[in-house]
């Protein structure tokens, strides 16, 4: 079977997800075309996912699917956005039918649950490499940004930090967990969070109304607030006690689950900053989903319970160039 | 330097190209914005090119970071649509600096004489991969398809045919051609077109107003020519001898020029369907630039000189998991 019949059997299928879509040329013409609603910004961001770098080699293909969507659709959240499509480009040193078949039933599953419509995309031969490209809607003005920290604002994270990052320490062990071992739940649970991360789609549009900035946890806690920090020109004081740990982590790690929630960003929570008055004015569903862990202050830098962290993003920063997968 | 630092460097400037540009956040933020203007539909489409298959090994990163633009932007000028922006996912098997910047400097040159400003990216390590995704906007509905060509229109192609092809014969000899070679000159010629394609872009707009369907020839005439009657349900005749082959093509492969012209597409020339009383009317700067090769059918198929060609993708494709770069 070659290229395209493999490409219109299995990918297919996610063009047509969505009947009220916004894309009105999917896959199968040069180009796909999508029309913004009238008073709407377009909102996109690409990322690539390497093995080897980004996921183990061998790494199983639905839960690869999921995963790379997903990572992709964190940056909508992050924006406030509204998700409508995607674009893949696939390159996979040989078409296996079966891989591209399990691969394409994760994506499509992730597609569905994001409310994201495949618009296109490229399929080339060479070392397994994937490059997603979501679309959102937002209204004219309206998408988050992260400059838009102000000193006073409250600095709050979504769901728990650092259970995907401690899932590293698992996964080649992955398809072999103890049932004998007393922390094999705490592990899978760790790992389901790496295996399928949930893009926070609906916090990110409920925070459009209360937020002054936002970023998605992608890198870990102090290199993505850092990015907020330097696009606002601000600094921030940060409570250790305060940051949301999974009671699973910390049986796993102990004092380290702090460590692993500061450094590591494979959950894909949101960070947010929301002023004071705001945040007494929001609704409960809301505060429910965020735990406040410090403020922001006048002065540039981060500082952990006073203490402060080596400021700037070669410090605290995930770096491709660097990291060992 | 970082990845950080190094992208910043080299790839910012290339976000500030055009003041006039639909972006309104650039790179730097979880997601970029665009404001499509009122009226205008989004087109759209990503590109992946991998070294040792699309590209030699080793390929000249300024040569290289204007053809990965090229190869984007010319599935916009099959659409018909106006340049906007792009975002380029970058993976490097190391940040080579020099590496960086030669190919910023291509990549430059190709969005300034495109019109596209970079409005995002994301930077790996892995093995040489980069996928662009183009951005233009065309008024609503305007699109040009591949499906509407209809029996009794004219089928066009623009500039000459084959010229790129013939450059992979010569491309591993880039570097050394033989100044006393008398086919230096015819050898230099298609290598240029090998490595700055220049996307139909002002074309692809003319043709709006006048083409049925076009598509951009990424992988030869007779394979893009056949998506063109797939999609519109239809077939064509063309006559060999109306292909258009440049004089140094035909004196570097005398009676091979035309298979040349009918199986490579590395040109990024265009072939569009008109149907006969929009040629007659279409002025002659547009007539200038396009040749007629034949003839669209309601007999599915596609005839060259009267003889059946296999018809499907299959037969006459550029299928990527079967070629050899």
């Amino acid at each position: 079977m070659g290229e395209f019949e493999l490409i219109r059997q299995y990918f297919m299928p996610l063009a047509r997800l969505h009947g009220s879509s916004s894309v009105i040329v999917g896959p199968g013409d040069d180009c796909a075309v999508q029309r913004v609603p009238p008073g709407s910004d377009l909102v996109f961001s690409i990322d690539t996912l390497v093995e080897g770098v980004h996921f183990p080699v061998g790494y199983r293909p639905d839960y690869l699917g999921w995963r790379t969507l997903a990572v992709a659709a964190s940056d909508l959240a992050a924006m406030g956005a509204e998700p409508s499509c995607f674009t893949l480009a696939l390159t996979l040193p040989e078409a296996d039918e079966l891989w591209l078949r399990d691969f394409s039933l994760g994506l499509g599953n992730a597609a569905e649950s994001f409310g994201l419509t495949l618009a296109g995309g490229d399929t080339t031969r060479g070392p397994l490499t994937l490059s997603v490209q979501v679309h959102g809607v937002v209204e004219q003005g309206g998408a988050i940004r992260r400059s838009g920290a102000r000193a006073g604002d409250l600095v709050v994270v979504s769901g728990s930090l650092g259970d995907a990052g401690a899932a590293l320490d698992y996964l080649p062990a992955q398809e072999d967990l103890d049932a004998d071992d007393s922390a094999a739940a705490d592990k899978q649970f760790v790992l389901e969070r790496y295996h399928h991360p949930q893009p926070r789609l609906d916090l990110g549009k409920a925070l459009r109304q209360f937020a002054t900035a936002a970023i998605d946890v992608s890198d870990g806690l102090l290199a993505d607030l850092n990015h907020i920090l330097e696009a606002s020109n601000v600094g921030a004081s940060i409570e250790l006690a305060r940051i949301p740990v999974s009671p699973a982590l910390v049986r796993l790690k102990g004092s380290a689950a702090t460590d692993y929630a500061l450094h590591s960003g494979d959950d894909y929570e949101l960070c947010a900053t929301i002023s004071e008055a705001s945040w007494v004015g929001a609704p409960a569903w809301l505060k429910q989903q965020l735990t406040v862990v410090g403020e922001i202050e006048p002065v540039s830098g981060l500082r952990l319970d006073g203490s402060a962290v080596v400021s700037g993003s070669e410090a605290t920063g995930f770096d491709h160039f660097r990291r060992k997968a």
